[in-house]
């Protein structure tokens, strides 16, 4: 087993046997996954052996090696002479299985499946430290952005305290788009449908559940805290609207899906929500479905990593570059600490706040909700109203001066009993 | 020897030993290094040991660990039980000797040092390499950023054609300033040195050698092109004045330091030099001391890679981050192609330019500035001027349709000729 026995040689005698590699799953990522091998055809260090697929016969693609051997069966990789598999089916179930089964008979794995990391990292990698192989899933994060490796390694030496960025390119190109054309969140959704960023079922990411996935495997090799996607809180982007933009123009702002993990006091938060960003903050400058992710340590500062998050041919970099590692045993990928660190998990988190209204208007609108907040110990910072709507269904935006957010929920309890709204407030976080 | 077994243990035994370590050059980095350990002094597998520096007497801090062992003596670290070597003498001598010393003496290594890494990276790794230790020089490009890494193992997968990037925090800090106060360039340059952000001797900052041994070493890593920081081409920003930047907005540009490394069919162009940045670039609003590294790939596209290139604490964390990979005997760091990608070095590159010119001003100027230009084949984009200068010191600004190098060397050579500058032209790449 060219893979195992290379990590344990001695760096002076490098594999440089074949590596054989099956790849199970051949859509977009797997088909730039074997293109990416064809076009490193020379490096023979890496052989793609093996493709799974259903359907191979509709599949096959004429500039794939002749020698290649095509299966509908995963029965029939995991009992190959590859010595990797990649898995880029997605979804929990049959690719849990293959991952820990790959392991167990001593295969190396590569997978993009961030959702099957997310929820049983910890688990898998344990397994693949049990069996001395190599669990590579940097493609998990932000495509091709070399984020992961970045917070384990290259930042190794600090402590982070937190980790923020724009995980989701789906979201991230329908809020650009509600921006600079003024459609609705409907329209730009189908728009990004048609275009190919959006799928056609885009609950998991306009939701969040796709970038909570992200967030939770960053969160647990750059903050080292034991988390699960289920304790990422989620708030979805689907009632923003264009008007939203132009009162955070107003102050200075934009609006983005912003993904957050921090640890403070042994307190860790999660959450990943629409957000009012500065305009001066790097976040808010991050086009289409581009991805950033902003790390701040208590030695070096803020550190940024930019780049394609999706896509074929990025996401293929993220693979074969996981794939090089494996094959040439230089190091044994990421590792989860020994010990989590210590925390308690939050929802209550301190921050000044954007409130959005539509109400039918009447006198004594201001008053009522100024009450409802002051209640709650809230203290406004601005009422903004923009002239041009109808009175039957005015907007208008309150910001808050920072508090939390459990006082917020308080007062919106109050609030939504108000007969004067046309529809539920719209609230998110102005960062700092 | 903990850390050279441990890289070859197989991974369920990794080396739990302590890694003792010692620090060679303790001013502002290494005592930074030093306070960075202390507070990382519940892992117990780094272990500050000695400590060499001039007149230790001075250099004693009261925090530090009582058990050191403080010596002025090369060779006394050489000779003694440490696992790991940091070298942060900088400088040529005695720190070459004192690394190959260490190496061949079967210690690890950890530098800061860009300038032995630029001249003598490929003769180090080697002899790392015979000797089965690990040399770790995260540190010597863009600080705190780890981009070596991002470019060697989180890249690893694709081709990448160019590394472009702001790597120099002093100049950036100097047209920092330039531009927002208006200042000239020698005040500029007297304000960053009594800030701290530039030495006594700027010559290696604002000439472009620093960046250029940077660059050097990307471009080995990244572009696995086999370069000496000799054959990079540098132009200084001595030259630039507030009124560079007053054109540069005109045409909705900056001017940064530039260092740019660059592969196309089999050339390979390396400079450093002042260039209009366009402000929608990323690049443009790199603002002090920060520092900025955008690779593009054959397949991943863009990656941007940022943060505080310089600094105490910053670097520390590169240099410890390092000294964890050598001490878990993760992995055997940044390792050198077996073969490098062949390619022709050219100082020859196309590119659209930016002209200044200060003249008395006189009839037929730009007619003769024109026909100098035109004898070379070289197209005027647009020609610019500001009021409110006087007749006998008269600046204007030129914009050239893109030209190669050569003919602009050309034309330059008959436009110094005229007796109507005066003071020399100013020219600079404007990056598309």
């Amino acid at each position: 087993m060219a893979t195992a026995l290379s990590r344990i040689d001695p760096p002076r005698q490098p594999a440089k046997s074949e590596c054989r590699v099956a790849l199970v799953g051949f859509g977009t990522v797997g088909s730039a996954v074997a293109r990416l091998l064809h076009a490193r055809r020379d490096d023979h260090s890496l052989r793609l052996s093996h493709v799974c697929n259903r359907n191979i016969a509709r599949k096959k693609a004429s500039w794939i090696a002749s020698d290649i051997y095509w299966t509908e069966s995963i029965q029939q990789v995991l009992a190959s002479d590859a010595h990797v598999v990649i898995e880029l089916m997605g979804g929990m179930e049959p690719a849990h299985e293959l991952v820990r089964t790959a392991l167990q008979r001593g295969k190396s794995v590569v997978t993009a499946n961030k959702q099957l990391i997310a929820h049983f990292g910890p688990e898998l990698l344990e397994l693949a430290r049990e069996n001395q192989q190599y669990l590579g899933f940097g493609a998990c994060v932000a495509g091709g952005v070399p984020v992961l490796s970045g917070l384990h390694d290259g930042l190794a030496g600090d402590r982070i305290g937190q980790i923020r960025g724009i995980l989701n390119g789906t979201c991230n190109y329908i809020l650009t788009r509600i921006e600079q054309a003024g459609m609705s969140f409907e329209d730009a959704l189908r728009e990004a449908q048609q275009a190919g960023f959006a799928e056609a079922d885009p609950t998991d990411d306009i939701d969040g559940q796709d970038a909570a996935a992200k967030l939770a495997i960053l969160a647990r090799v750059g903050l080292k805290v034991d988390v699960s996607p289920r304790q990422v809180v989620c708030r979805s982007i689907r009632n923003i609207k264009a008007l939203d933009f132009e009162y955070a123009h107003e102050i200075g702002c934009t609006v983005k899906q912003i993904s957050t993990a921090k640890l403070k006091g042994g307190q860790a938060y999660l959450a990943v929500e629409p957000s009012l960003v500065p305009n001066g903050s790097p976040l808010a400058r991050v086009a289409g479905s581009q991805n950033l992710v902003v790390s701040t340590g208590e030695f070096g500062g803020e550190t940024t990593f930019g780049g394609h998050g999706a896509g074929g041919d990025p996401t293929a970099v993220a693979v074969v570059s996981d794939l090089l590692e494996a094959a040439r045993g230089r190091s044994r990928g990421i590792e989860l600490p020994d010990a989590a660190v210590p925390c308690e998990f939050t929802t209550d988190q301190e921050a000044p706040h954007y409130l959005r209204f539509v109400v039918r208007d009447r006198p004594g609108i201001i008053a009522a909700l100024g009450g409802a907040l002051a209640r709650c110990h809230i203290n406004l910072d601005a009422v903004l109203q923009k002239p041009g709507h109808a009175k039957s269904a005015l907007p208008f935006v309150i910001t808050l001066e920072p508090c939390r957010q459990k006082q917020l929920d308080s007062a919106l309890v109050e609030i939504a009993k108000f007969d004067f709204l046309t529809e539920a407030p719209v609230t998110m976080p102005i960062l700092n």
